[in-house]
Order: C-alpha cells, then sequence, then structure tokens
C-alpha cells in the first residue's frame, strides 16, 4: 500500500488536498461567506451580519513546554490567539469553547489555573464561554479552543482581496515573542544543566510577557471602525511576516514589497537579538506569535492610517510576477520565502 | 502546595467545579440561551432563530483504537456524535470544523480514509465542512470536533424543563453499540493471543456496525416537526440510558420510572448479551454510544408519540424524591444509579 509521510505536503499543503477531496456541497453553500482557507470560516446570520468561527488545538510538547509556562499565562494565549483570528477578519469574538485533554498528572488545582486564565482573557476581551468538556488523555495535556464571532458582512477583511498599488501596514512591532521563546530556551537550557542557576531576567520582561501573555488587537478593529476604514485585506501574525503575507499574496494573487526602514521592531527585540547573534529583521520576518494585524489599505486611505495610534505603512503590493521582496537599508531588493512555523517538519 | 485529583470530582463535577470559577458575565450574556450544561450551547441570531455550538474530542487510545476502528469509520462517527448533539436540542447541524493531532506515524492515505469519513457524514447529513487545523502530535491521534447548528427558538428543547406527569420516550433501541464494542475486544483479545485465528464475526455484523458507523437521529427531528410535537426535554444516550436520564432528572429536579418491559433492546443484542454472560437490560440502561435520543412529554401529546416510526414510550417522570427507578418485569420497583461512561475514572 502507498505511504505519503505528512510532511511532504506541509501544514498549508496538506490542508489544501484533503479540502480538495470534498465533492459535495451542501444547501448550507449559499449562506457560507468563507470556508477553509482564512484565519476564521464565515456564514451569514442575517442579511448585513455574519458570525465567524475559529478552532485551534494546542499540544503539550509541540505548542507550549510547562517547565517555562505558568498554566494561567497557557490558557489566556490559547483563548488571545483564536480571538486574534476574529480581529483578523475584522469582526469581534463572542462565544468560547474549550475542550481538553488530561493526563493523570494534571491537579484540580492546576486547572483552575488554566481557567482562570481562559476566564480572564474572556472578560478582557467580552468573550463568554458557553461550553468545555474534558477527556483523559494517556500523555500531556491539549487545549482545543473554538470561538464564533460576529462580524457585520460588508466590513469583513479576507485574505484574497488585496489588489497592485495597495498599501501594506502592520500594527505594534514584531519579533518579540520570537524573542522571548528564545530567551526562555535558554533558561531552560541552563537550568537543565545546573538547576542550581538563578535565572538572568533582568529587564526581558516586555519579551517574555510578548511570548507567554500576548494580546489580541481589539483595539485596532475599534479604530478601524472609528475612522471608516475598512483593510482590503487582512491577517493575524500568527506564523511569522513574511509566511502570513506569502498567504494574502497567493490568494489575492499579488507579491509585495516590505521597507525594511518600516518594519517596527521594538528596541528591546533589536538589543537582545543582537546579543543572540540574530539579526533584528530576521527575527521579525520568521518569529510569530505576535499576534499583531498585518492588513492592505486602498492607497486613497493613506491618509487615515496616519490617524491610527499604533499602526504604520511597512510596503506596498505590486504584481504577482513580482513575489515579495525585502527592500533592504542599503536600497536592494531581496527575494523573501517564507520561513514561518511548519509543526508538520 | 495542595492537590486534588481529577477523578476524585468525576468529567461533570469538575466542569461544574470549574464553571462556577467564572465570576464575569459578558456583555453577550442577553443573548445567550444556555451555556455550559446542555448538549449544546445555545445563543440567538435573530428574534425567532438560534445556533447551536458543540464541541468534542476523541482520542487514540481512549475514545478509540486503532487496532478495530477503520479511520473512514471514525471520521463518520466522530461528526455524526456531534451532529447528535444539535438534534438532541431539537435542532439541525449545519458547519463543522475539524481541529487534528498527528502523530508521524499517520501518512497522508491514512488522513485521506479519517476525510472521507467525514465528508461522508457532512454530505448525509446537510452539513457543510468549513474549518480545519493540522498539528503535530508526540503520541497518538487526536480529533477535535466543533458543530454548529440552528433550531427555531421556540421548539429547543433543555434537559431542564421535564415534568412530573410526563412520558419517557426513547428512540431506536439501546445497548446495540456496548455489545459491538465486547465484540471488538473480544476478537482483539483473540487476535493478540493467536494472530493465526480468523475472526468469528458471523451474524454480528448489525452490533459491530452500530459501535463502528453510528447514526444520528435526523429523521427523529423531521418527524417531531410534521407532528407538531415539540418534546418538555432532550437528551442524546451517548453514556447509557441510565446516566443521560439522571442528567434530565438533575436538571430538570424531578425523578423517572423507567419500565423494564418497554426498553427497546434489538434482539440482536439480546442474544449477544446472554452469549456473554451479561444482563440485557444492563447493557441498555449503561451501554452508551447509542446515539439515540431519550426524551419527555407531556401527557396530552402522548397520542402523537404513537405516530412517530420510531420512538416508544418507556416510562414516566415523577417527584425529584423519587429518585430514578427501574420498574422490573416481576413488577418490583429498584432504585438507579447512573453508571454511564466516566473517561477521567
Amino acid at each position: 500500500m502507498k505511504r505519503t509521510e505528512i510532511n511532504k505536503l506541509g501544514e498549508f499543503g496538506l490542508i489544501e488536498h484533503l479540502t480538495s477531496l470534498n465533492k459535495s456541497k451542501s444547501s448550507q453553500q449559499t449562506q457560507i461567506l468563507k470556508g477553509i482557507g482564512d484565519d476564521a470560516a464565515v456564514y451569514k446570520i442575517s442579511d448585513t451580519h455574519a458570525h465567524l468561527l475559529t478552532s485551534d488545538a494546542l499540544l503539550e510538547g509541540i505548542h507550549f513546554d510547562l517547565m517555562y509556562t505558568p498554566l494561567k499565562h497557557l490558557g489566556y494565549k490559547a483563548a488571545v490567539s483564536n480571538f486574534s483570528d476574529c480581529y483578523a477578519m475584522n469582526g469581534h469574538p463572542k462565544y468560547m469553547t474549550v475542550s481538553l485533554g488530561l493526563s493523570n498528572k494534571v491537579s484540580v488545582e492546576a486547572l483552575e489555573e488554566l481557567y482562570s486564565g481562559l476566564y480572564h482573557a474572556c472578560h478582557a476581551y467580552g468573550v463568554e464561554l458557553v461550553g468545555g468538556d474534558t477527556n483523559a488523555s494517556l500523555q500531556g495535556i491539549f487545549i482545543g479552543i473554538t470561538v464564533v464571532g460576529e462580524a457585520e458582512i460588508h466590513k469583513i477583511t479576507y485574505r484574497n482581496n488585496a489588489k497592485q498599488g495597495d498599501i501594506l501596514c502592520v500594527t505594534g512591532n514584531l519579533g518579540a515573542a520570537y524573542l522571548g521563546l528564545q530567551i526562555l530556551e535558554r533558561e531552560k537550557k541552563l537550568y537543565l544543566e545546573n538547576p542550581e542557576i538563578q535565572p538572568d531576567l533582568d529587564h526581558e520582561e516586555y519579551l517574555i510577557k510578548r511570548q507567554l501573555k500576548p494580546e489580541a488587537r481589539k483595539d485596532v478593529i475599534e479604530h478601524l471602525h472609528a475612522l471608516s476604514l475598512i483593510p482590503t485585506s487582512m491577517i493575524d501574525v500568527s506564523d511569522g511576516l513574511s509566511s502570513d503575507l506569502m498567504h494574502i499574496c497567493k490568494q489575492s494573487k499579488i507579491g509585495a514589497i516590505i521597507y525594511e526602514s518600516d518594519v517596527p521592531i521594538h528596541i528591546k527585540a533589536q538589543h537582545r537579538a543582537i546579543k543572540f547573534n540574530l539579526d533584528p529583521i530576521t527575527c521579525a520576518l520568521s518569529g510569530g506569535e505576535d499576534y499583531e494585524l498585518l492588513f492592505t489599505i486602498s492607497p486613497q486611505d493613506a491618509e487615515k492610517i496616519s490617524k491610527m495610534p499604533d499602526a504604520k505603512i511597512i510596503g506596498k503590493i505590486t504584481y504577482a510576477e513580482e513575489g515579495i521582496k525585502l527592500q533592504t537599508l542599503g536600497g536592494q531588493l531581496h527575494k523573501i520565502t517564507a520561513q514561518g512555523w511548519n509543526h508538520m517538519q
């Protein structure tokens, strides 16, 4: 019997392949505005409004390491990363369910911590936890989160509507969560080598917090609304700028140029990258887990973006044949490829 | 630090405990008709309609054994068991997402089988698969399924509205899925002892199919609709008749009597139970995974139930103080307790 390894296709190729096997179409088809292939699925609930549906699973040993991840933060991050998917569609998260798999090493007190993080996130973002189930697991913890959000249909931002000439924008700053992870991994390694050693985390709170307790950009969606600014496309930066921009480019059939000089990198991230012998721009391009919003706007909306308190222009949209390029500080153009996380490899 | 083992609370006690920790209420509260504690969460999408939201996770080694579970059937069952939760609310499933965790033993061809079962179920029940994500897993397969359904608000059946004097009904027959599982477990044991042995599955197709490829009772919901019959409460039989009836009794604050003579048990299930030295009624009470519908109706609807092709009266609702009792063939009343599955023990 034929056997093809999953990593031959990669995560995105695999989903594409499995989706292509579906030959039947249900009567729901007319209400579905977007199926597989965006931050969330979208289906109409009325003539003016749609719901957003997104599910994610976090697995111990793959997505998180309990050695340096407090369960309360883990719960918070698990919820917030799904809320971020709703914001990336220009909508708001409303309802959440949680499915847990728990090995017998998990105590009730540990679960209380995890749930306290989940509730804290729900409270901060105005989401209600409406369902949950718990299961035994033979090994490790897994957390499955589903979030339902809501959006006005005419405001929903997909990945496939960016146009040549559009302006590329991003919120906040990039690469910090990745550098936070590197710090935690370094401390873990040092601790395993010598459990007596004291962690050296002075002045690293910002980067570590970006990794362990990220926030989703609800405020950005509110600012877009206040400015009557509807991006032509949007995605949240979960896999890394280059990988997430690749999704927009592929689905919109366009190319893009990123201006290195304009990519926002926090000063602490810059310093930390250099101390780690890493190139700051590489951390920003490939880091992931920043949960910032990457979006494109029409050129006539350029002035509005200057009124957004925490968003900036970092590039422009070109033709598909141009691919994705980085215009370096020296003015040269370098072709870049997605180096985002691929858990399947 | 205090450590309480999860099995001290049990699955239902654990969910209750964790839910009680949530002190905050969001502005979504007014749209939520049911949060945690029924087959699905329920929230309004208009004045007349609501959506149903249900999530479940299936873990290898806990919920399924790949030694005798074909992946295609596993996909089918994973989907159907969630559809069943929507029918139990007197609604219809519409949209589904799938989150997978895959160890590297899983090939693309194996996943194609799993997805073929998922698509087959979606096609059979008119549901659309709108989202999915795949993740690496260190050990074993897990399948997280979320289903969104829809229902007319005035028709939604909860667990907490059965009244003293109501009539207790069930669809189809009970215990068959449990006996199918016993056959498969016996064959596995024999095979492990002697791989040369030929499986003895003659005349067992019905019971095995009830275990491996169950169906949800979409037809029953359609019959209820045609008869303008709205049950006062409803649940699907996933944990076993006694355990699921216990949920209705606890939430409705009522008791119940089950007439042993009227509990439907398939003739093949009766024969197989006796061959296994099991009491058929015990299999029906405690078996689980039948995905039949257990519901209560008002006494004035008694005549309508006789027009339902595959539903029958099996008992009546009494006062809470009476508890749940089985009226045996000999006419005696025996108090029964939930012996449904508890994965957490």
